[in-house]
């Protein structure tokens, strides 16, 4: 039996002349692309470049929604009424689903972004709206979540099929959490560490705690980042140590076609 | 054999709190929507709303699709390259397409707005453009343009199915086209004058000209305002008149399911 | 000696081709103009226009500052972070600044508009970002907030004068809070009631709360809108009643040059 | 008698969360920072922080006003209405008139940007526009522009102060303009011939247009550009050139208080 998981990375979130990351480069690494829609980045003509090359590597398509606050990139809480967000999660998801169709590729999962991601990990009320809104649009999207995080139940709970995923650079409690970014040692930096935690993970689906304590976790993709050329190391370096360790790289099953 | 014409109508043109129109009134009186995506006008939750009322009295949809200007309306000439333009079409719309999904309806067309919409009746790089776009993300869908626009050639020529309208409140030359809002006489207001232009449009292919000259013109849309009391009550008169006159009124063979 | 109060409502807040409200009429009606600077409403030519008109009558000018949410129309909490809000208070002031300067007349007040007044009136964080950017434009700069409100007592601390505005159409706890929207009986209706008890406040100090008790509030001004006929025709009726009762109405003092 | 000369360049041109060129070192080179006002580029703190930066490095600011296109990033021409265009300016110019208060520095001249300065170099309507925003809000300030183009003399007619730019890495025609940038060799690359060029030009007023032949150019200031490395290290290079051949770098004269 082959061993097998999912990389997946925020990407397509340049503006207009800005740029954001290096999506080429990461589409030689991810299996899963979690794409802006326009609303914290992302405009039509970087994310159709984004969607035609990840077409052509057969990485599969996730709808990154967010907040609308492109100042803010999506990270600024904001308490959005449930039909405003609900209308908005489905605005995103078919502009995407257009910009696919245009590529050759389809979108798969649907991920929210940034300040909407932790928020909906809490707030059930727009959980219910962001999963409201999926499902309006097609509900045989997968919701891709924090492993653990209540959202995944909720969503499994409305009938969406849902993902776990594990987050690469970031130490866990033994609970399962994130340590908080406002404590030391809440994100790692060494590309043979981390790489080591997501061959263990892959292979026995578990993660040492920052007590040492070994953590189970069941995560079927492992969230890597690109912003920075460090973090592209880091992410193609936990890709080879994963193939080397005898993981395949491939879209959750949820997502194929 | 009974004679028959589409009226269309911009609607779902407010934004957040502003609002636009009688978009309930003026779905009682046309057709087709030609519904705003986001780029000039309409934020997603309204977008929705006016496609529910749509769906719910048999209204078919067109994208009304705009160059990304909202403090301008869509109103000002703009000087995109092809490639954004492309992309800017089919964003705009996927996101109307994913809501129209979750109203229960589909995008039939697209109707391009205001400066684009007059741009490409001349500017055929940027109508090559809007074509493309179209075409990348559904061929099936038809193009609304002004009877006798070489837009309209050139659509079909790129292989879309077209549908030609005319204004309801504007005066033409003997050559067909629309008299300038420059000139004086170039926007009608009398509701019976105008309404009896209409009906003989719809039974005779006929339009009387600024010259007093019969204008044959071939048109299988007529397009109506509601963006203000006086144009609802105008376009309310043109429907009872084409009613009254034996005309029905429906969407355009095209955009028939 | 004469008795004054300055009456005060939201202006500019129309965007592009959209309206809001009738500020031709509120002109006629207030002494202060909470002026939108773009943020949450107002494009610069529609707050040009608003600013000439409140010029040539007199009327006061304060920023209608705002959170960067047009879509939300600035109402919905967002938790922006401390040097943000203070930059984004700096540039809506420093922008109608200068659209003042155009129009002949000048800011003298500042007012936070929907979800940041709301929030700083609780939020001492986000509330000393605000009173940071007024300080760092124009310490001169009145800060206007809700009677009995700890931004008031803040804001002082911080060195600004502040000025206490009660709502015309708002229920009042005997706690002299705002009876919450949420309950019934929160907002009134009736101009007649309305004028009455803003004459007794504007001449007594003193409000009728829910319970039926006299509340003693300190109020300079008061607010009203002009956001409906009705808003309109609420407002004209307080002017009237004021000024029958002996009641002059002036910009608040600290605005008066 | 020292010889002196201007250095600008286009600086606070990031995005919330997403970055353009390096301000910090630009600021080290050049003696005046057109910068962004937020209609094309520049988030409040963003722009806040490139002000406070060259206010301790005493480099001058202008204020590099553009049409409101983001997503552009004002490169594309609008067909925007004077009255429009005018309120545009002075809302921008207000804007970083604000900021610059907080950061203890002024504006004192005026840089449209892109699409703008290109169509304004042309359009006289839209030049009427921009010089009448000017006016509004401070008529002391300065008009920067292309050395011998139209606007210059527009401006001055209209009671601005003029300073006129040349394009380090750009080629001349004989005839002073630029030559287009569709045409082979419109720009330079080599530091060491930009360099010779930008001195010669300013101890000589001479620059070799493409023929060969010697143009006689009057520019009181260098366009540089920080948006790459290379374009830094160009920048850099010019600078070291013009201080060893004995030109003073510091802002022209009409910016100094």
């Amino acid at each position: 039996m082959t061993r097998a998981i999912d990389l997946n990375s925020d990407l397509g979130e340049g503006y207009g002349a800005w740029k954001m990351g290096d999506d080429a480069a990461m589409l030689g690494i991810v299996s899963s692309a979690n794409v802006a829609c326009g609303f914290h980045a992302g405009d039509p003509l970087t994310i159709l470049a984004t969607l035609r090359e990840a077409a052509s590597r057969g990485v599969a398509i996730g709808a990154h929604v967010a907040y609308p606050d492109r100042v803010g990139f999506g990270r600024r809480p904001m308490d959005v009424a449930s039909a405003e967000l609900t209308a908005d999660v489905i605005y995103q998801i078919g502009a995407l689903q257009g910009l696919c169709t245009a590529a050759g590729t389809r979108v798969t999962y649907v991920k929210p972004h940034g300040a909407l991601y932790n928020t909906i990990a809490q707030d059930t009320r727009q959980a219910a709206a962001v999963i409201e809104g999926i499902k309006a649009i097609d509900p045989t999207l997968v919701m891709m979540g924090l492993a653990g995080a209540p959202i995944l139940a909720q969503a499994r709970e409305a009938g969406l099929a849902t993902v776990a995923e594990a987050f690469a650079d970031r130490a866990y409690t033994p609970a399962g959490t994130l340590v908080s970014r406002r404590e030391a040692g809440a994100v790692l930096h060494d590309p043979e560490l981390i790489a080591a935690r997501m061959l263990r993970l892959a292979r026995e689906g578990v993660i040492e705690a920052v007590d040492g304590s070994p953590l189970h976790l069941s995560a079927d993709s492992i969230c890597v980042h690109g912003d920075s050329p460090g973090a592209v190391a880091i992410s193609a370096r936990i890709r080879e140590a994963l193939i080397a360790g005898g993981v395949a790289i491939r879209p959750f099953a949820g997502a194929q076609a």
